[in-house]
């Protein structure tokens, strides 16, 4: 058979997880944290199963956890919306992300992604007949030129995707990105796709900016979290899309016939860890910061370059004074014969620039980020 | 904004289950079952979450569910299948379906299915830029006409999906079905989509029939199966995908840009239940063999027409005696004053045909199903 996306292979996490597994490397390759879901998430989990809560939830998602989601947003963002009709659990971010690109793009429509871009954008927005339009964030600081943007709209263009705190370049948007942002959408009736997953890990007392922030720019959006990122369980897929009730139409028509709805169980012990333990959300920041501090601190004595890391929990790392492999050559040697397993940054690119940078995940225990550092500095 | 799809509405079983909730009707419209989990599956669930097992599982499944699954397939169907490289679990089967229809359909490609069709089949062949060729199933006993199905090949034909057991008819391919759609498949060189969904609840001595009974057959198919309708718990949503080597490559692509992976500790969770408590699926024909015929005795007095039901949860009614509504307007008539939830069949057409035709679920408990043909019975 001949294959309908002959140039798309493994994903970079499937394949470095491998590699790291099978050479028994640290694995800060994939991001997630290698600390456990809170103890109330799992008791609750295991309590509604045993109650026998196990069939079908409505497809948009149980109420309570609708609810929930809406006072977090209201407590955070100071934004009122009708959780009804504006909030749709989904199996994970990913889910939701396909989702709101299939809601939107149509045969033909070019959608705006900022390079290195998640890896799972452009797929979604191929599948759904569209054309990916690459812009790459601006060296050194992963800055976006939105003079850039502006020239790169035209009649087809549909959305822009924004993913602030930004994967893999731990970059956030600031005030005056979401002024331009603002500007650029309304005047070319654009929609956004906003991917917030690390809306709760945000370091340095610099608040996340979220489009659930200003009211205008939500109306035009899909605001998209991940309860993996925030509760430590990346392998519960779950996630939401939050988005204006027209909008959040169009997201339902198409998520009903992708998976119709998620986990039962797990949606009930999320509205209970939400309403109960609130605070867990605000303490994340704190949390990955010193997370971040421990292992920035422990690579002081080698031959990388540290970049900034504003938010996620990831952290780039330059390692041109090191080697002059490209940085898959890199991190394969890294992970077989370092002991460390990376992602290359290149592989987020369109065209992906010269560039010898690779991203960590310090979602890991402190021992663990430390040796990890030790077997660097060895470099 | 223009809709992408503005034909498509919300999914009949939201809306169905929303009026029978509001009426406080018995709910035999929603394929769900009314009994719990088994034990061992809810505990394994709480176990392995409690273990700390909640991050990301592979993007294909855990290898231990895997193994399971290709075990069972040999027990089965005595086929012999490399767990690794042939089957993908997936965040249920409308996941799986919904990711193979993707995998294979190409702008401008025909995929045949047979009318009344699950309502998820038609959307995601749309948004692949597919298009549906509906073939209705032959009246009075929902048979396949295969002349009228090689009449409608053509070039641009690529893929037939099938259904047996099939929702919502409850009948079941039969040797000589296979025997044509297999000439068929062969001659014109076009994939399968092999809906299974229903495999283990299959009456009357008749085992089902799979395509992973035929090797030919299954070289050129994706045959999907579910574990909610296996184990009681369709709030879970998993399910999984088995496809030759080539095909699960095509499929894994897609599946990992949708929701990359299932919830972690329901696949360890399930591996453990098909290990140690096979014997579960093997005796849930019977049990609901025993459910059809509570329904079917309670329902003798009644003024419908009971037609056969050779598998699936579900049975059909003719209410051509009692009313000539149309079957929505039957069904609103039924939830709201009758006390009652079915489902119409006619939204499964493209072009219904003038039946006056309900389905009914009976996953249910004896008394609710006594007690719904005790208010049946009163029409
Ligand atoms: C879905 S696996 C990828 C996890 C992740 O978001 C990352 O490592 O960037
Ligand atoms: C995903 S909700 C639909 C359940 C079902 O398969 C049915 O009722 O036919």
């Amino acid at each position: 058979m001949e294959s309908k996306l002959p140039h798309l292979g493994t994903s970079i996490f499937t394949y470095m997880t491998g590699l790291a597994n099978q050479h028994n490397a640290l694995n800060l390759s994939q991001g997630f944290p290698e600390f456990d879901a809170p103890v109330l998430l799992k008791q609750r989990l295991a309590h509604y199963s045993e109650q026998g809560f196990n069939q079908y939830s409505p497809s948009s998602g149980i109420a309570p956890l609708q609810k929930q989601i809406s006072a977090l947003i209201k407590r955070k963002y100071g934004l009122d919306i009708e959780a009804a009709d504006t909030v749709t659990v989904t199996s994970g971010a990913t889910e939701a992300l396909f989702v709101a690109i299939q809601a939107i793009t149509r045969p033909g429509d070019e959608i705006i992604i900022f390079d290195p871009a998640y890896d799972s954008y452009e797929p979604a927005i191929e599948l759904a007949g569209g054309r990916a339009v690459h812009i790459a964030l601006q060296a050194p600081d992963y800055s976006v030129n939105w003079q850039q943007v502006a020239e790169a709209v035209n009649d087809k263009t549909r959305a822009i995707i924004i993913n602030s705190p930004h994967n893999p370049s731990a970059k956030t948007l600031k005030a005056n990105d979401f002024k331009a942002l603002k500007a650029l959408l309304i005047r070319h009736d654009l929609l956004l796709i906003s991917d917030e997953v690390y809306e709760h890990i945000a370091f340095d007392d610099t608040p996340h900016i979220s489009v659930l922030n200003d009211a205008e720019l939500f109306a035009r959006a899909f605001v998209i979290s991940s309860f993996g990122k925030t509760f430590h369980c990346t392998g519960w897929k779950m996630g939401y899309c939050i988005a204006p009730k027209l909008l959040t139409a169009e997201f339902r028509k198409i998520h009903q016939y992708v998976t119709f709805s998620s986990f039962t169980p797990a949606q009930l012990a999320l509205a209970d860890m939400l309403a109960e333990q609130g605070e867990h959300v605000d303490e994340l920041s704190g949390f990955y910061q010193q997370k971040r501090d421990v292992l920035v601190d422990a690579l002081q004595g080698s031959r990388f370059t540290i970049l900034p890391s504003e938010g996620t929990y990831f952290l780039l790392l330059d390692y041109s004074e090191i080697s002059q492999l490209d940085d898959m050559a890199f991190c394969e040697y890294l992970v077989k014969e370092v002991g460390v397993a990376a992602i290359p940054l290149s592989v987020f690119y369109q065209k992906a620039p010269n560039d010898k940078v690779i991203r960590l995940c310090f979602a890991k225990k402190d021992e663990t980020l430390v040796e990890a550092a030790d077997k660097l500095c060895t470099l």
